[in-house]
């Protein structure tokens, strides 16, 4: 069996607001082969990753990511392995790759769980998989009233942990943000699990971060997610002391599970984060989570956006235990809503489990996705490199 | 004065071959300001980082590059190191950005220095700019006679240096590389600096690249570059002290200061390579040419394409005299010496010296380019987002 089609398809809302909501374009990468159609996204910055797939080549390093997938045997996992070392070798030079990747990646593994009728984290190696807690993610509210009726809601709905992040948070005074906080805990109550994720506000000032740590550590947050740039490990490094018990989070920006699996190790991090749609796919995913557990490292999904792929995010450390946590994005727009049929929904407990189904145990509405569906061409030396293919099965 | 256009233009040969050399395009970036143009340069994928500059939003922080430059001030080098920060910023979840930022970076420069009458290299804090002697860099031919008469022609046409990299080497067996290293040594004469590149052939291979310590040290190769991935960091760490005397060279598809800083510290390097056109532009390089100044690591320019490029590549170590090589490309494509009318040619002592000229001190050969200008028009949702701007001054 041989990958014989490798579709990109841009869904969006039609109006993008300028907040921190992942949730209002989505790209969806459809695989075939043989019988078989395997489906995945990628995460951001949809027009980018196509213009990836089908560029003309620069040089031998510098290829379309499409070259290295077409017409590629695709019988067991190691073909999936092959595939994802044969891009990021002959597109090394293309910055994009990886993102592009991620949702090809992704893709290829659901359509083999179909073909062997085997759920991903199966053929991950998993014996089982383990139910995770979810977080309810959200952004601030833009006053402390506003993100105080959010946490009261998600309480309600009987989540037993929520992450607030982006908006207002860290743009304004210490006493501002400590508002937020206050707020976020009273909805909450006592007994919820409070995460607050900075979305990078500080850069690499660890001063303006250090600020913040009495308000985080009397609020009772677990963790603070992403006060600085990725890159920022030295800073990472000097506030994880300063903040315990608060641990730091971060790790959605990675690219590489040899990116992560670094910033793991210099930046004291308690908790990685990895985006499936955006580290090379649950290939990568799944050995940035494996390195977690030797670490002790607790590993969690980035995941704000559609059910499908939610669902590729819990593969990758389905079967480990100790790894519990999960984030569940509540505020999703109706396209991310629309995207599948399957949904993954909490029970009693505030509990997800990964579909017990071949590949990723997801179908995508591929009806209730057409007005999303974004008319693309581009157009190099007067001959059409990409146009919006029909969205079928 | 504030940044009024930003645009990119997409230079290629008529034909592309899948070989290692990256002069076969370029993505040439036109930046004015009140009565000023300037020029830069970003590497690879010409179409894709085009893409980025003019994508539409996804979220807050995946916003299209051309969004944090137009319309921004443009008086001093702190209104360069802003827009620089403001599109990592906004672009974070854009992975291209980097490469995208680079090409602007350099125009910014190369602007600014224009207005201020000032060469970059001064602007940047440098006394002086130091002459460097020349690396002529080609590709290794691809029979062991090739590579022999490659080497004779370069020692002479006066280079004091050379470097063979990609082609075969690598790909066959040890003797196969063996012969090919010798066929340089004897071309180039026991007094010519040898330099390897094996482009990443061994991705994380220990074991492959140990085999040829040995004819590597015979041959009196002064290094060898990117045996590995870059990601590969314990990969160098562990051959490092196996290769001695020979040093380890890297640090090419570094796309910020912070992963090139990283790279240097971590893989034990004898060598720091930058790309001006991938690192984040001249604002990037110069921030990792301090830091291998201070950490007794050689600083070195990646540069494969034109002299417009080759100039931006000067300019972040101009003024650091212990920091003495530099790669000159010796095999560019037609495309890629028809770029410039300014030519940054060596000395009768195989050295170069960056211009003494305002900004880069590089004019561009805008009639000569024309029949290079690559047609690409790009349409989202019917609306025309891109399509190729006419080429003047």
């Amino acid at each position: 069996m041989r990958v014989e089609a490798v579709d990109f398809f841009y869904l969006a809302m039609p109006t993008i607001f300028d907040i921190g909501d992942g949730s209002q374009d989505a790209l969806l990468v459809r695989v075939q082969a043989g019988p078989y159609v395997g489906w995945g996204e990628c995460e951001a910055a949809p027009l980018v990753s196509i213009a990836s797939l089908i560029c003309p080549m620069s040089h031998s390093a510098c290829k379309p990511v499409i070259a290295s997938v077409l017409g590629q045997p695709l019988d067991d996992i190691a073909d999936i392995a092959r595939i994802g070392a044969d891009v990021r070798s002959n597109s090394a030079d293309l910055l994009q790759t990886d993102h592009t990747l991620s949702g090809i990646d992704v893709a290829l593994w659901d359509l083999l769980g179909k073909r062997l009728e085997t759920p991903v984290h199966t053929l991950l190696g998993y014996k089982r998989a383990y139910s995770k807690v979810c977080y309810a993610s959200v952004l601030f509210g833009d006053t402390p009233e506003q993100t105080f009726h959010k946490a009261q809601r998600i309480q309600a709905q009987g989540y037993r942990a929520a992450k607030f992040g982006w908006g207002p948070f860290g743009r304004a005074t210490v006493a501002a943000d400590a508002a937020h906080i206050a707020a976020a805990r009273e909805g909450l109550g006592s007994d919820g699990m409070l995460l607050i994720d900075a979305g990078m506000i500080w850069g690499d000032d660890l001063a303006a971060a250090t600020q913040r740590v009495a308000i985080l550590r009397d609020a009772g947050a677990v963790w603070l997610e992403e006060p600085f740039w990725t890159e920022a490990i030295a800073a990472y490094r000097a506030l994880a002391p300063r903040i315990a018990p608060v641990r730091l989070a971060a790790g959605e920006r990675c690219h590489t599970a040899a990116m992560a699996i670094q910033l793991m190790e210099q930046a004291d991090l308690g908790f990685i984060q990895i985006d499936v749609g955006r580290v090379g796919g649950i290939s990568a995913a799944h050995a940035v989570a494996t390195a977690a557990a030797e670490r002790g490292v607790t590993y969690v999904n980035h995941t704000f956006t559609s059910h499908l792929a939610l669902s590729a995010s819990l593969q990758p450390y389905a079967g480990l235990q100790e790894h519990w946590l999960c984030e569940y994005p509540v505020e999703l727009q109706p396209l991310a809503r629309d995207l599948t049929i399957t949904r993954i929904e909490p029970n009693e407990q505030g509990e997800i489990v990964v579909p017990d189904a071949p590949g990723l145990g997801i179908q995508p509405d591929l009806s209730a996705l057409q007005p999303y569906v974004i008319d693309v061409e581009i157009r190099v030396r007067g001959r059409t490199l990409y146009r919006t293919p029909a969205l079928s099965a």
